[in-house]
């Protein structure tokens, strides 16, 4: 097993009805099922355009429990985009680490090992839809195009999707091992 | 996205306290979970020795509802073992498939659709242990090396873990669509 070391950044709740962006607090707390009170909550979930194996509404295992982003990744993600910065809170991340200038590649099966016991467990790549780059769009007037530039700007800089293996906190500073 | 067809050849349970050996049926009903009544079912489970960066008995997620194998794959292991057969059961294996030869490298992520509705989300490959190659010698009197040899002949063979990510029916002889 390989290990690398990181620390977090930041930590994020989607709690607002009908939005995705998150905002920042000083702790979450990591149950089954993800963030209590995060609308990506839940061991199951309803099927969307991202599995559409299946039919739409259909009751499925929710592997998308958290999202995961870098500091690094989200500065690359700026550059190529052509704006001075993009926010974890505007990609719907609910941890940002940094340390990790290539947290996309980290495969599913990892695991995130955070100081207070809390563990996630990688189930793959987030893949890049459309809205955040409607919120980013939003946050630099004049600069419309920056929605329709995103899922290329964010090609493998996406960052990851995770379930929660052991519940446990995650606090601003922890520091997080990454086992492959 | 990519996709694979291969047809059910077995489905088996492990259901005797004490044993992981599975035995054989004709269907098997897939809850969230992986296989109510199958000593692995439950969202949850202690952690053990697979999961050696939790402290033994942690309750964590558990991502090793059932285990997959192929008959081409036993057929692989029996070959490198010198015996004229290593059947599924003596795996422990749930669900064994026919026409995938290369079962061991489909990737974490991938989805296995079954006619009956029932999807299985591919958590990783399956690591031999050292218990199977015990059960297989038992099989093969006079041949006591075989459990020791079982590892490294299981090596890239030994199938996969999934949980469940749509629940149904799988039966002997339905047809699977592997999506990756």
């Amino acid at each position: 097993m390989a290990e690398q070391k990181a620390s977090v950044k930041g930590v994020y709740i989607a709690d607002e009805e009908g939005s995705f962006v998150t905002k920042a607090l000083n702790l979450v707390k990591l149950a089954f099922g993800g963030i209590p009170g995060d609308r990506h909550f839940g061991w199951t979930k309803k099927a969307g355009v991202r599995e559409s194996m299946y039919e739409r509404g259909t009751e499925i295992f929710n592997r998308r429990q958290l999202t995961l982003v870098s500091v690094e990744e989200c500065a690359q993600i700026a550059e190529a985009l052509g704006v001075d910065r993009v926010e974890p809170e505007w990609l719907g991340a609910n941890v940002c680490l940094e340390g990790m200038p290539d947290l996309t590649e980290v495969p599913a099966g990892a695991r995130f090992l955070f100081d207070g016991g809390a563990g996630l467990l990688c189930e793959g790549v987030a893949r890049p839809c459309v809205h955040p780059g409607k919120v980013i769009a939003e946050h630099f007037p004049g600069r419309e195009k920056l929605a329709a530039k995103f899922v290329k700007a964010a090609s493998g800089r996406r960052g990851l999707i995770a379930v929660v293996e052991r519940e446990g906190e995650v606090k601003r500073g922890d520091s997080v091992r990454i086992v492959t």
